[in-house]
């Protein structure tokens, strides 16, 4: 038995993100068993994985060890594995450890990049942190390559950047981008002429930031294009093959294709029925899916329509962490026969960051933008940071780049060649050995 | 033509180590053409790797970008690719960015893991950034397999550890990891019994710390065996197959033999006519290659046979600094015709240090140890270490792990499965594109 068995019911997360850190936080040394399942062994705050592709932060700044969450947890039992399916009838998930039973099962396995049919090899995703590392490598090892280019239609393809979806982290990315642009690339490259760099920001909507107001959506518009990005609105990209990508008619040759245009709900075999056509799984206002009484969703991967949300509440750290937390506490409810609580989001307003001293903010009917903005985009990401020491070195990294106008962490980090195994071929191996 | 052509005599020189970054230095906006040439695009401070190896320090923390360096050296020309030989006829050098002409060439590639003999896809080796970050990802990862090990036999191999090597390196990572079972581990992995993890440190001279005084020696034994390290000296490894070592007659079940125990030259194809006994290249008192006028070999890899050192001097990072700043002075003297100064080695002691207020030191006849030489060691790496900001993060993280008894970065960080090309590939593919 791969998990010790327990007086109390077994409850099982799939997922430690924003959703099933919360939950299992609130259920801690409850009268639960909570094992809690992630493919990784960290919970990794994904607001500011774009710092980390931009040689802003490092990754440990923004990750941090899910056992140090539940140390003091004596009913959370984490398991680092993937699931393969769930089958409902005998209550049990398969995972690379084998069976896993269940009284309760939560999925909060959130959202992966949608690439609409695109080939991903092709692409730089930004979800978790080695695409932000990869990112990383890829987008410093595009101007080494470059100065060696044998060609100037190689070179302008390694220095012209694509940033396809004008959501908060394609803004927020594009901006990061224009920032190294103008202030760090020039420095480290004098031998390259950076007046050829393009950055582009490609939108499929009529306006960037579509999910927040309109002022906020020109104001980010000004502030991108003073950084240089050209943005390109009601433009999808149809096709790519890695060289060129052809922009309203235009062919712009590009090595880099930064792909943040949009997820999807990463659902699980076996709940099938329960899928909606967003492919998001469908559940009633106590997140519970309405087929089977002892599943739930939380988080991106659950879709509550409701009157004022039809087809479910966006796809935010907000709505994943309050769903989590309201999640806990009906439970409880639950095992003390009390009615449960139906969800109900609280909006605390959305933000996005565009280089130093520029931000939009939305704030219910205020709308906030520039430097006010930026210092409480600052605040209350350094706020919800997990851990002391990510906050404090956050901090110092941040200070040190806002004065020296420079990205202390421009390393291509090669993988080495020994040791490929991951961790669930050694799993395997080992079980079946 | 990959590289501007110039006024000035171009010095080519191979690795932006310790030696060959000192050396472009002391040449920056000097009458030379500097074309510096390393695999990866940053400068590693080995001495710390040990600690990015046990989730106590970032990688970027001690890796710093070559780029950044030379920024204000308009003579330098930085480029990231590896050499495959030497044409020392043609005073050129092959380069995965096609071949370059020099008029001095300088061989700075330092040393690499030496490993006698044995399946080096079986071993954990310790001598750059990608390596300690697979080494923190396998030693964590091991954690999580013997929680869901099949059998006690697999568990004991899972949290056994063997350190082969009782040099600084050696002795600093048992340490590490006498600690990270004492403070750290316990309570991460409270379902484990951590009286059955052995820690092994293997040396095959008659004393650990074999380059320092007896004091010292003596003084780290006790220090390890008080942190519950187990030392085996006179013993060497002579076969590994990843599951079990043969520890003078004792099977004792392994997973994880770290490799420290010793290193070689790095030599380039094409020099082998200089190459002495060692497999180090042999050099005059002014770094030269006798049979070359116009090749030079500095630190690690360079052997400058004398009185006082008949086998070279030591392999150490003050040997490669010294090397690196005369040579840069001689290399100026030549071209003003002026005598060249021959080689001395100021020894200036050596230190290493075993676990929170441990540590050893010999300076000439003085030997330190306890919270003095602690407190030395740490003074000396931190200012030692390239670049104002990772002097801080390293403090802020030094001053974290010591007051919390914690070692915050214990992410286990799986590559991606996209983007797979290395920098070599791509550039070849695009040079013969």
């Amino acid at each position: 038995m791969k998990i010790p068995t327990s007086a109390h019911p077994r409850i099982v997360i799939i997922g430690g993100g924003f959703a099933g850190m919360e939950l299992a936080k609130k259920l801690r040394n409850k009268p639960f068993q909570i094992v809690l399942l992630d493919k990784n062994n960290y919970f990794n705050f994904q607001p500011l994985l774009y710092q980390v592709a931009t040689s802003g932060l490092e990754p440990n700044s923004i990750a941090f060890p899910l056992r140090r969450v539940f140390r003091n947890a004596r009913n959370v039992f984490f398991r680092m594995t993937e699931v393969s399916h769930i089958d409902p009838e005998n209550h049990t998930v398969q995972t690379g450890i084998g069976p896993i039973d269940y009284d309760y099962l939560v999925i909060a396995t959130g959202s992966q990049a949608n690439y609409f049919g695109l080939d991903p090899s092709k692409l730089l995703p930004l979800k978790s942190v080695p695409q932000a590392l990869q990112l990383r490598n890829h987008i410093l090892g595009e101007f080494e390559k470059a100065l060696v280019a044998d060609s100037p239609e190689e070179q302008k393809a390694r220095i012209n950047f694509v940033v396809v979806g004008g959501g908060p982290t394609g803004v927020e990315l594009a901006g990061a981008l224009g920032e190294m642009k103008n202030f760090v690339l020039p420095r480290d490259y004098p031998e390259l002429d950076f007046s050829a760099m393009n950055i582009f920001l490609v939108e499929g909507m009529d306006r960037i930031l579509p999910t927040m107001s309109e002022t906020a959506s020109s104001k980010a518009r000004s502030y991108l294009e003073a950084l240089g990005v050209q943005i390109h609105l009601k433009t999808l990209v149809k096709e790519y093959q890695g060289r060129a990508i052809d922009i309203n008619g235009i062919q712009v040759p590009s090595r880099n294709l930064i792909w943040t245009a949009g997820v999807k709900a990463a659902s699980l075999p076996g709940l099938e029925e329960a899928l909606g056509k967003s492919g998001r799984i469908q559940v009633d206002a106590f997140n519970r899916i309405a087929a089977y009484q002892d599943i739930f969703a939380i988080g991106d991967v659950a879709e509550m329509a409701s009157e004022d949300a039809p087809r479910g509440h966006p796809m935010l750290a907000p709505v994943a962490i309050q769903q989590g937390r309201l999640l806990g506490q009906n439970l409880l409810r639950l095992q003390q026969g009390q009615p449960l609580k139906p969800f109900e989001y609280f909006d605390k307003g959305t933000m996005a960051t565009i280089g130093r001293n520029k931000a939009v903010a939305d704030w219910g009917k205020l709308h906030l933008s520039g430097f006010l903005a930026w210092m409480a985009w600052m605040f209350v990401h350094l706020f919800t940071l997990v851990g002391f020491r990510n906050k404090l070195v956050v901090l110092v990294n941040w200070v040190y780049n806002y004065f020296t106008y420079d990205k202390a962490l421009r390393l291509i980090i090669k993988r080495g060649k020994n040791q490929e195994e991951t961790f669930e071929e050694t799993v395997t191996e080992s079980v079946s050995a």
